[in-house]
């Protein structure tokens, strides 16, 4: 076995299965205790939130607590492996929601026959949370379920592989175009992949600026353009009036690549084809489209960004999900809304303009990291996080209608231990 | 407000809101930590469990998470108020489930249209667990609930309201009668109430050994008996040849009246009919069919237990549902059939006449406990519940052959502490 296979596998089962356990906020060591936690005491809470629903969010732990959810029909770059075998990256995104925002998480996986099953079980077990977050459901279906989910309940509904990754790629994006010298109006933007990130992607893309009419997308059977009867209703979107019909066609002259496909897919000669200053986000994992060394010595003037952790700009859903949902359930917004993705958005791209502290460069190895090529995204490793990112979403769901409470007192949050102490 | 009612409100909205928290029981601190609970690392376990479905208890929480869940249709004794009103509940199951034997407990609340849209929602989302405590779901609904989830999952499925009571009356009832010089074959029993914990005592009972013509049951309309046509399939088992009509006439050379009905309920007058040495186990909560000063003013010879805390012999689920789960979890059984049921009622039943430590006394005020009329059920501050119980029903369960996994090698359990750093 491998080193990191051997650690993982130890990792989860040792000294006792699986990374969360749930445990008791409140005194449990008297009787009386006891009486006021259970039975007759409890009879009073209940009491409460039968007269006002809207009590479950004093009494109950409602407020803090988000449901990820999964099928389990997309599990990483994985595949369709089902339900039980999605359960341990569904408490690592629980781990990851704790350990960033304070958030406490259930993790729920559902054995479907269909999509629509999916969608009924998820409805009828929302009440008992303050949002949900979808993981790795596959694309087209995730689409439907999702937009059908936002509909029916009246808690946050978001599905993290499309829009978490879309919101990290956008934010980097910027600031790759301005090291650039270019603007996303204007950029030719060549996305590989078409599954659900990738659509996400290019759909915050144009609503943040980017021009549809710049947009080539790239699924297995080459460039998605408007001669094709083989599209979703997802993919027509993107279907583009062109004779470009494979991934090097839509490549000349580009100056954006997206990559959310596969390992080695971006040939040497075709990053050759793309515009001065070629911007490469390169995010399958665990291996990118290309890899770094080699398009670095194909184009000295790449600005490269991947899905790992070991090399510079790593696009990493943790940067999003635990920040936007804190923000969310801080205002106790209905949604998440587009105004609150684009706020994320901008705040991460701001924070990666701000010097970083010491700490942060000592918790990735003593590297220096300022501003340029090799920092356009934050690390998820920096404190600033939760007061920048939750702070710009709580304001945006304010200002677009969908918070239910008024700005925090607490805010801005100084660090996930203002979160944790309350 | 009353105290308890002050009390109960601050216990639950501070410091912070509810009882529970998630939390992480992994190393989170580096870059290193978060790629083996998360990507990459967390593939490792997920090929794992695609490839042997049973290593999901290996590498997940699953095999110590129980699931709580309820549609709020018959909370406590409050009726249908919904299933969010219900949360503060099913979260303090969870804190007892926790603080009683170590279980881990998502509590999930079910907005559903049907029984049948209950059924199909748990049973979907089961595969998350490792077992399901169905609560405050009425009957008889809860019968048809608890039977199809049984069959349909391959986890164990336990209705509390019905069997955790049952167990507890059961055991106490076997101490009463063998003070009373009775025996459960012979003895003449009338329960006041026919809904779900009162068919599923009484069938307890019947298992046991008591003879189902020597048991009345009585609901709103009097007697249960085979001329009446009003009866659904659970009540009609236990119609009676008779023409006794009223409680009053059941009631007349008793030996045991079981109250799962409502405040005082039982006239003094009724308990003058009872046999000599009457037990009477009023249940009613938070007021018993008849006070307990009454009912010994009117029979001193009488044998009491109630739902309360503040009186001797308290017939408390909590005696039962952590160690029922937490022997069944370890030996990993697929149900939790008749068998580890009456297996627990004995071990409650023994535990109650063993010398009691001073250190249980002490956490009930001092008051000096021993086996007698006074004291037939054990307290549930009582350590050694967690090592008779749970070893008596994973015995149970391995000898009737629903046990996965051979006997614990950390069994028997010494106290709670055992299971939490087990």
């Amino acid at each position: 076995m491998s080193d990191l296979k051997t650690a993982a596998l130890d990792y989860h089962a040792n000294p006792r299965p699986g990374k969360l356990s749930v445990e008791l906020t409140k005194p449990t060591a008297t009787a009386r205790d006891l009486a006021l936690a259970y039975s007759p005491g409890v009879a009073e809470p209940v009491r409460e939130i039968a007269r006002d629903p809207e009590l479950a969010y004093r009494y109950t732990g409602k407020g803090n607590l988000v449901a990820v959810i999964s099928d389990g029909t997309a599990i990483l770059g994985l595949g369709d492996l089902g339900p039980l075998a999605s359960k341990p990256v569904m408490e690592g995104k629980g781990v990851l929601f704790k350990r960033f925002a304070g958030i406490d998480v259930f993790d729920i996986e559902v054995e479907s026959e269909s999509p629509q099953a999916f969608i009924d079980t998820v409805r009828r077990i929302s009440i008992t949370f303050g949002g949900i977050n979808l993981e790795d459901i596959k694309a087209p279906e995730c689409f439907e379920i999702e937009r059908t989910l936002i509909e029916q309940c009246d808690i946050p509904v978001f599905h993290d592989d499309q829009h978490g990754t879309a919101i990290v790629t956008a934010a980097g994006m910027l600031n790759a175009l301005e090291i650039a010298g270019k603007t996303l109006p204007e950029a030719k933007i060549v996305c590989l992949g078409a599954g659900a990130a990738a659509i996400s992607c290019m759909r915050l893309l144009v609503s943040m600026g980017a021009k549809v009419e710049n947009i080539f997308m790239v699924d297995r059977k080459g460039v998605i353009h408007a001669g094709r009867d083989d599209l979703n209703q997802y993919k027509a979107v993107f279907a583009s009036e062109t004779d470009k019909r494979t991934l090097s066609d839509a490549l000349d002259g580009a100056d954006v690549f997206v990559g959310l496909s596969g390992a080695n897919l971006l040939a040497p000669e075709d990053l050759k084809r793309m515009a001065a200053s070629p911007i490469v986000f390169a995010c399958s994992n665990p291996d990118p489209e290309i890899q770094p060394e080699l398009a670095h010595q194909v184009r000295d003037d790449v600005i490269m960004a991947t899905g790992r952790s070991d090399y510079p700009n790593q696009v990493n859903n943790v940067l999003g999900f635990p920040f936007i949902f804190r923000g969310a359930l801080d205002v106790r917004a209905t949604r998440i809304n587009e105004e609150m993705k684009i706020a994320a958005a901008l705040a991460l791209r701001d924070l990666a303009k701000l010097p970083v502290p010491q700490e942060v460069c000592d918790a990735y190895g003593g590297i220096a990291l300022s501003f340029g090529r090799e920092y356009i995204i934050p690390k998820p490793m920096d404190p600033r996080l939760i007061t920048l990112v939750c702070d710009a979403v709580a304001k945006a769901a304010i200002e677009s209608g969908v918070a239910t409470l008024p700005y925090p007192k607490h805010y801005p949050l100084q660090s996930v231990n203002d979160v944790f102490n309350g």
